[in-house]
């Protein structure tokens, strides 16, 4: 236990403001809000391994697919990689009309400079310009005054109105952020924005935005919701102003601050996909932009496609979604108690299309986000132990991934349904390989047969049968997958791609078979599913896996025909 | 892009209460809430594995020794599982005497009967009844009217209280969950609650629980917070009653909801560690608690030590916690940017012992939880496995099996013992290069040639560089795996075998590589260790792999010889 109480060592990190009138309680969020994806800024900058190029241009492409129409591209002045990414979106002219990119900069004049050289040419731009006003960062970080403080941010505006002035080929539109909003005197804020409104000249013809940092969150976002309403109601030339928000995660409640904000007054929101950036990260825009539809307000945002975006940004990042993640984690749609799939089978019994939804326990309609719902059973409830999962990997040595238990949960269900009779391991051993290894329609593995041309290129004749006939395809590729994906390309199945590939021994010793696990999509369907392949030869087991997934790819295509 | 919008298919699932003179947005929290543990239960219900006994007593040791004295350890009457594991805490006199186990049952007889009958001889019980009172619920799933839905949670109270009044030798308290309350009509759940509280008898020395779950999250935390104040001001019997929360996260408010909600005049919160639960979870209580800390608030548990709680929560729900969650993630107490470095470092230098917490980016001393600040994710002598192999997860896409875990964080150990400084991510990742990919004394791996004479017979060439010699060896096997094996042993090495081998994709795509990971045995010597390939070909990697062990099963031979 605990020698000393350390909560005696803090004290709260916000000056409350002295609000009885407030309205924002009063209010409903009625519309979205402006967006703006900081995915990759502040996303960007809390990575372990910031993104390559290669992956930026990919996270630019999904978050325009989306429908953001203003993206913080880079901090261009902070890295050469930064600023070569910005000239490479304007000069291979990759940002749609329809699209501002936005640049951050501190303070600074070089670092001003060097970022409007960044967008040179740019069609529409946002110029975003910081400088931390909190008494902690003034006194502990720079040394300054309020004085000081303010006449840097002042220098700051009318530089980057300067510079503007002479590239009037851009649209520019200025943005400024008290940095460490949220722990700065109110009055003090209100007085550094006023100014810049003031140098920039802000008006309904010309607006301004100006963004108010939870950079730290330090209070629950009531005290957050009382800070913007204050300043909505005490700002210079409101008007003129579109009035953002950048609430960071550290007290769990950022989602939350950004709601409450917007009925404060606010009209828009800096964030990021999954709640990426500094730390716990900033506001999660795909929870929030979900939560308004789910209010029967349209988001201005297209995730019905969850998945996609899911794997765009976990391969970006290289951070995971959660399993419970809102919306997006593999177990959110899912329900394990028995009564709870009781009450969802009903709901959708009773349902009728048109109806509202209103379905128990699932709050929206997982198909559309291009998501299932799944009933979880548990095989043997009385061992407490007895998922399916469990009783797989404890009688036969196999370890699933957590999308594939989901999947091969479903197709348990219904045999348990249709048997009535609890389900043992090897029933469901035997369903594992019904379903997913002796796949054998409409593609009948006979054999393969590779030719190893170098250590870098594989090729392979694969030999299927198909309604009786024999079909001989030759694929090449760096390695057997590639080779036999590239010879079903050319068969049948134009854009399969690998999701995600495991192989493993299923026990020990020189007689120890592999199992590979393959999960490919079908890019044109958008549809992906598992295959498996189990055999002496870890190739051959591979190659296995790929026929009975591109099988199973199939029987999806044949079931949405008939529907 | 959509075809339709779907959002028109929503609409709020909560009905408004009217509430101008709410007085919650001017409280603030000034002491913890009651906490109640549902770990057990509701978090317990919502894993893919269910915990088994001896995950579940670990997991309600470790919730002792947080400090929580109450702790909802069961369902009893769903599972013979769970009712043998509160048969197995009271006989076996588990439960220290300042905590209260608390059981859930619905609201029907021989469900009832059955919980109470397994908490006989307890010495302190919150028996806790629910049913769903809201009107999807009512109507969809039970079909019964309000006054049905009401008789029949009266009769379950009576029912409790009759059993109950049999067994004076524990001391009881009786729990009212209406069910879906956020989506209830407040008066009928007033109505509910003020009828169950009378027949319980509910007066300020008979204190009973009155729970008021947000079952799914549909509305923002201020909805709730003002459904809380009214129940809070309206209830009859207030003095005889504990408010309290259980908030689920499906909006992702769940922390605020519950923060608001204690501001609104509930006594108590229900949730699980980190959030497990149903779909989304529970609310957090980790973050609630270390919310309050942070306003100076003393929460009365212990995360002290938070990477023992993590561990062991960890490994009971077979869930991760993840790297950006509040507190407790790997990254929330990192900083990657340099200015934000720069930033704590001048907080750290100028900060004088016994002065207020106020760091730049830090709202809390990451030394109260056992951690510390990371200015670049860095694995010190400290962190042990578990570090090493999420660093090699999370920046190079790398899943080792626990085994080389345990072995390379031992060699990691010895360079961080070495040096004397942290290690990185990328100091890891040369290591483990090092020590499992490129090792090439005694074999240096050249090329391999195969040669695949039928499915189940693979002929491969292998040639290996040896003191300055070229070797040519022929060995012939089932697969890849076993005719490499066949040509090393018919060189040096006569009885390796196979322990295990896995092999999967790093990162997706065509252009993905393959990773490869196997573990040798030497029979003879009875010694054992991995090796790795990485190569664009699965089976390249694969043979690299074993060339790279049949060397480390080497060193270990040398090394014995020279002790």
């Amino acid at each position: 236990m605990m020698l000393t109480d350390p909560s005696k060592k803090y004290r709260p990190a916000y000056q409350r403001v002295d609000l009885p009138d407030r309205t924002w309680p009063n209010n409903t969020i009625s519309k979205a809000p402006i967006w703006m994806s900081t995915d990759l800024r502040d996303g960007n900058q809390a990575l372990f391994e910031p993104m390559n190029a290669e992956q930026k241009l990919r996270m630019f492409k999904a978050l325009v697919a989306i429908g953001f129409k203003e993206i913080e591209v880079a901090f261009p002045s902070a890295s050469q990689t930064d600023f070569d990414f910005v000239r490479g979106l304007i000069e291979n002219n990759l940002i749609p009309d329809d699209v501002t990119i936005e640049v951050l900069t501190q303070a600074r004049d070089h670092l001003i400079e060097r970022t409007m050289e960044s967008v040179r040419g740019a069609k529409k731009v946002i110029v975003h310009v910081y400088n931390a006003t909190s008494p902690v960062f003034r006194q502990t970080v720079f040394n300054l005054d309020q004085a000081e403080t303010k006449a840097l941010a002042i220098h700051a505006a009318k530089k980057i109105k300067e510079i503007a002035a002479r590239h009037p080929e851009t649209q520019w539109t200025f943005q400024y952020s008290p940095e460490t909003f949220t722990a700065t005197e109110l009055p003090f804020a209100k007085e550094v924005c006023d100014a810049i409104t003031e140098v920039w000249e802000a008006s309904s013809t010309n607006k301004v935005i100006l963004n108010l940092p939870a950079t730290v969150e330090v209070a629950s976002p009531n005290v957050y919701a009382d800070q913007i309403e204050w300043m909505h109601r005490n700002l210079a030339r409101r008007e003129g102003v579109i009035l953002s928000l950048h609430p960071h995660n550290d007290r769990g409640c950022a989602v939350a601050a950004a709601e409450l904000g917007v009925m404060a007054g606010a009209d828009r929101v800096e964030g990021c996909l999954f709640g990426h950036g500094e730390r716990t990260g900033n506001v999660d825009l795909v929870t929030l932009a979900l939560n308004l539809y789910s209010q029967g307000i349209s988001p201005n945002l297209d995730f019905s496609d969850i998945n996609d975006v899911i794997r765009t940004v976990e391969e970006c990042t290289r951070l995971p979604v959660h399993p419970r993640h809102p919306y997006a984690g593999d177990l959110v749609f899912t329900a394990f108690s028995g009564s709870h799939q009781d009450a969802i089978k009903k709901g959708f019994s009773m349902r009728q299309e048109g109806e509202f939804w209103e379905m128990p326990y699932l709050p929206l309609d997982p198909k559309d986000l291009g998501r299932n719902y799944d009933a979880v059973i548990r095989v043997n409830s009385q061992s407490g132990k007895g998922g399916i999962a469990y009783l797989l990997e404890s009688n036969y040595g196999v370890v699933l991934p957590r999308r594939l238990q989901i999947e091969l949960s479903q197709v348990v269900q219904v045999l348990t349904d249709e048997s009535g009779s609890e389900v043992r391991a090897q029933d469901i051993w035997q369903l594992f390989n019904q379903q997913y290894v002796q796949v054998q329609q409409p593609y009948q593995y006979v054999s393969y047969k590779p030719e190893h041309i170098d250590e870098n290129t594989e090729k392979v004749t694969l030999v299927v049968e198909q309604d009786g006939i024999t079909q001989h395809w030759v694929g090449q590729g760096n390695g057997p997958i590639s080779a036999v994906l590239n010879a079903f390309n050319h068969a049948s199945l134009p854009q399969i791609e690998v999701v995600s590939y495991e192989e493993r021994a299923l026990g020990q010793g020189a007689s120890a078979k592999a199992i590979a696990v393959i999960e490919l999509v079908d890019k044109a369907r958008n549809v992906s599913t598992f295959g498996v392949g189990i055999h002496d030869n870890i190739t051959t087991a591979s190659v296995q896996a790929i026929v009975a997934c591109v099988n199973r790819l199939k029987a999806v295509e044949q079931n949405r025909q008939v529907a």
